[in-house]
């Protein structure tokens, strides 16, 4: 597998990835399948959304604070429990078409590495599986 | 990869595809594998409930509506960062099990496009990767 | 595919199932690819987490149960609306990395069946995809 380094310098933050999946396809030229896009942190998560307009990232994280909020009530003794569960919501990984060495993604669409316990060194592992 | 055209005439609006869905798979009769569904817009979702009681869209329906209402304290410009958001929650993407030119579901399982900011034309893109 | 028995003995309960995916992959031994795990009820669901305290997964589950109240509200008569909605949230799927018959998972990662429609027999279904 393939595997891209991510750096957050903030507790919550939302990192657009897109490029560095792109990049990490360039071996696969000319072939077609499917691209698994995998987190391996328990208070992180990755999701797909637009990458135009930087207030749809900061109104996704805000909402996001607010509906999990560090809440003194959980039990977690690392006081991150509200990382975890947010993790969970969004998901670990992200699957998508690649046709012709390509990533196929929507007019609007990037890849978000979402950091809910930084700040910290994180890792982005991928998987191509070819269908032919 | 396959395409799939949706129409929704409403702004938030759960359609059923699962039959579409089963209608482009026809092609790889006999083959077994997995099947990547995928939604390339950034304000719909895909999910995957009960198909027998509408009202389990309903809920559903209603249920994420008031989870992440129209609320004016959001920035993005285009006013539908709830729409974003619900997409995020939902995800972009589900994968399935193909067995021998059939799509393996349980008994209650249908595939759900989630419109969130409707009414639009949408694409829902499919792609078949076989196991061997 | 392969298949994976669960038994809950509660309405909500979260269950690690790690031990029974990987070796459900022993068969595959050396090969590479992408691992499918599903889900097929439509009031249960998979997720992600970390797997070394016990308290995540109690802070998760009570957070889903007050996000997703036994709301009267709601109308699908058979009163689990709450379950099918929290099925959707967290998804009935999740993808793997497989490396020479191993799944790779993060340190501190285990793959979790949630049940929020208990107590019932379930099923977890399983598709490795290989990579070439």
């Amino acid at each position: 597998m393939e595997k891209i380094e991510v750096k957050t310098s903030q507790r919550s933050q939302i990192l657009d990835i897109t490029s560095q999946v792109q990049a990490c396809l360039s071996q696969q030229t000319k072939k077609s399948g499917m691209l698994l896009v995998f987190c391996p942190h328990t208070t992180a998560g990755l999701t797909v959304n637009e990458n135009a307009d930087p207030s749809v990232k900061s109104d996704m994280g805000g909402f996001l604070g607010r509906l999990v909020p560090r809440d003194p009530a959980f039990t977690h003794a690392e006081g991150n429990a509200d990382s975890h569960i947010k993790g969970s919501l969004l998901g670990c990984s992200q699957t998508f078409i690649v046709e012709r060495g390509g990533l196929q993604l929507g007019t609007w669409q990037g890849i978000y590495f979402m950091e809910f316990d930084g700040p910290r060194q994180r890792e982005v592992w991928l998987q191509f599986v070819p269908k032919d």
